[in-house]
């Protein structure tokens, strides 16, 4: 029998934790802070790739590699970016049996490595724009760790762009921020949040940090990817400079961007449930389990749910069959709800005397029958739409459920335990610590969304909510992973 | 005007060096020992990451991510591991500001890190087979590096399996060695010979490693992938035992087999020329370039390269334009032949007056008339794959031509100078490493292949070429990368 997990009610971080060791998603390793992705938990990630590796290179990017290690010195070239990284980073101090005449900080992010590579590769503006992307894993050491959300190391995409214009370099930041929403929404069944972080929250060198933001089922924040506009910042600290269309010469700008294994996370945070994984369908290796009811004619049963398989499969559902004769079916039912599998067809000779079968979808745990004829590809694939449509819709009202508007400091305290909480903000960071201090909640984002802003009057001036003083702007708080 | 590379007969070291960077596969960076796979190096390496991905799916493997780190007292387990592997290694000794409590070694490869955690997950033969992957990054300090084929940090993919029987583990053995051979000859063009190491040259840690061999244009070797039997070492050392389908208890036996980005210099070593990059077909993401003669109506030339290239896709031929005006058609030529494309279209005016287009192969440089109808597609189809095949029978024939059979040491030293050297072996590792102190060349392989075997009578028994003792057998000799 799979092992209990705590239900969500009981302890949502528990529940988590169970979920994902009972799933068989990721282990911790005798490595303090690292994870082992096991293999059900690296499927979504390869599900994750190739969706964003795609659009990725459907927006113009290659893939490319840089080293792993980074001398001491170049982390030291952006004053902001040291300040920021170099307190959690790894350091090699010694190779080949000898101790190294610099260290070498195992990346937290690549900025530093890959603009030493630009500035040799950027002499004109013909060399413009570098559109790159690397698939690669990071270490930033961490205190407090959680499976996927929070590790010492962990696996994400980055891209480092260079640019001839300050306008160009915007443009591409806004569009990554886009392709990152689209994946989150369209894939991950997850709505997000476009919008702008405060200085205190944005990336260590950026000028500007934009997020898409979610919300868990805890109704907890989570940042699922940013895109920064780094300006000329690392070009200046690596005197990466380029001669221009008309023959002057200027600094490049820059931008970078990123998703990680962390998306892992926020998904099974957003829609799972008490039984286990629920997976959207888009990102599901394996979308349906056939399980045979092995009573009278056993080999006709099984025979018909392998037929089913092979049919589903050649229509593009990748299908499969458990006709193991160890465990009982109900053992099976709990096991792939577990798993996450989305779709299950109970089968069993009465069935197939009648001619139908029993479909039951993971996200709604409902169950229909359907006919077992040339139509079942088509209905079953119409049912996985709606999982992954119903996925989305649901984490859309609980959203939208649990974000409040606050008029009081006092409304706001007990809201923000609840959801996001948005309320009019001075614009100071003296404001912004303040608030975090007294109630753990952070500015997540400054939504840069028409509709968001509008629904919300996101610009609409007002009285901070914190010190009374005039706000031109309202910003969405919450507690935050 | 793309810069010259140096000629493979005036300098064959430099001509790679040249040519590598010339085509912007990858660059030194500023970390000692480490490369830059530059976009269009990354691109090959994708290329074979599909194929290899694949097959390894087919043959039942599934990809997991282990942690990055090892801990010292885990490399430390397994005897002859921590000697290969310690002195080579990339050591943290600081973490999040602070000196670690225990070192942690930059995994050179993964088999430590994996068995302890295959020992948390095989209690019993019901947990076995395990079958997984992983691609990543692996770190072995180098004194002498060379791009792709010797560096500190580089990529490849590494499986680990574990097995209930020895009998199942040297099956898997020998399973993925050949899935290695088919994937270097079938999409490499690289034929290569399946055998065992000499104990000398095997893994640190293995029972047995296999490999495939192959030979470089300079008639050198290149150990192109490995597939260990790791017997019960790494299971005594990590006390992972399981119970046996008849209830006794047993150490795991395991397998571990790899390939890495050292297979991109194996390619260009094998196939290209004094031109440039020369690249079998199936490995090209862009396999057709398309350059317009820029005469007459410039519009109307541009127009047809552009609906032949839409065809070309269209029909699985993945072709591209470059109808830039900035450059000349001769500088296309020579910057497309450095860069591999394989086939190039030339096409100009009157070429389509006539309703034909100029096609030049980039193996053998020869140029063709197409007809500019329904066939095309067809005709370059073919062509294409005339290439894949030329490629590798044009290296087998290089193969065959510089295989030597020796039957004098001093008959040996000669020939040995100028490619593979069939010759007795006594079967100890002193002569072995008296022939490689007094030549340089190593027994690169012990061949498992019936064809190898008969074709060079490598089991009939006679005179070791050496110490002129006794020898069952006969090896192959050869300097190797």
């Amino acid at each position: 029998m799979a092992e209990k997990i705590t239900t969500r009610s009981a302890d949502y971080s528990q529940w988590y934790i169970d979920l994902v060791r009972s799933a068989k998603l990721a282990d911790y390793s005798d490595v303090r802070g690292c994870m082992v992705i096991r293999p059900n938990g690296y499927a979504i990630w390869e599900k994750m790739q190739t969706a964003l590796d795609r659009m990725f290179k459907e927006t113009g990017h290659v893939n490319a590699y840089f080293p792993l290690f980074i001398p001491e010195s170049f982390i030291a070239k952006e004053a902001e970016h040291i300040e920021g990284f170099a307190p959690e980073c790894a350091v090699v101090t010694h190779g080949g049996g000898e101790e190294l005449a610099e260290k070498l900080y195992v990346r937290p992010t690549s900025e530093t490595i890959i603009w030493s590579s630009y500035k040799k590769w950027i002499q004109s503006y013909r060399d413009l724009p570098i559109l790159i992307n690397q698939w690669a894993n990071v270490v930033r050491w961490e205190m407090r760790t959680r499976l996927f959300l929070r590790t010492t190391e962990f696996l994400w995409q980055e891209g480092h762009t260079a640019h001839a214009t300050p306008e160009e370099s915007q443009e591409e930041v806004v569009r990554m921020i886009n392709v990152y929403k689209t994946f989150a929404e369209n894939y991950m069944a997850l709505p997000v949040i476009i919008g702008k972080k405060t200085d205190s929250e944005k990336f260590a060198g950026a000028v500007d940090t934009w997020c898409i933001e979610a919300m868990m089922q805890d109704s907890k924040a989570l940042q699922a990817g940013t895109s920064h506009n780094l300006g000329q910042n690392f070009a200046k600290a690596f005197d990466c400079q380029f001669q221009t269309r008309d023959g002057k010469l200027d600094y490049v700008w820059a931008t970078s961007w990123g998703v990680s294994t962390r998306l892992i996370g926020a998904l099974i945070m957003a829609h799972s449930d008490d039984r286990g994984l629920v997976l959207p369908p888009k990102l599901a290796t394996r979308q349906v389990v056939i399980i045979p009811i092995l009573k009278g004619d056993k080999a006709a049963v099984c025979e018909k749910a392998h037929a089913i398989s092979r049919t589903l499969s050649a229509n593009g559902i990748p299908a499969f069959v458990d006709d193991s004769e160890q465990n009982s079916p109900g053992w099976k039912f709990a096991e792939y709800e577990l798993q996450g599998i989305p779709l299950r067809i109970e089968l069993g000779p009465r069935d197939i005397q009648n001619g139908t079968c029993i479909v039951a979808r993971r996200d709604t745990l409902e169950k229909t029958e359907l006919a077992l004829d040339d139509t079942l590809s088509v209905s079953i694939s119409e049912i996985l739409n709606a999982i992954q449509q119903n996925l989305f819709d649901r984490a859309l009202e609980f959203r939208n459920e649990h974000t409040f508007e606050a008029s009081s400091y006092s409304e706001f305290r007990e809201m923000v335990e609840n959801g996001f909480v948005i309320a009019h903000w001075d614009g100071t960071a003296e404001t912004e610590a303040k608030i975090k201090e007294e109630t753990k909640a952070t500015i997540r984002v400054l939504p840069e969304e028409p509709d968001y802003i509008s629904r919300y009057a996101m610009h609409e001036a007002g009285t901070c909510i914190y010190s009374g003083n005039p706000a031109a702007q309202k910003a969405v708080f919450a507690k935050a992973y």
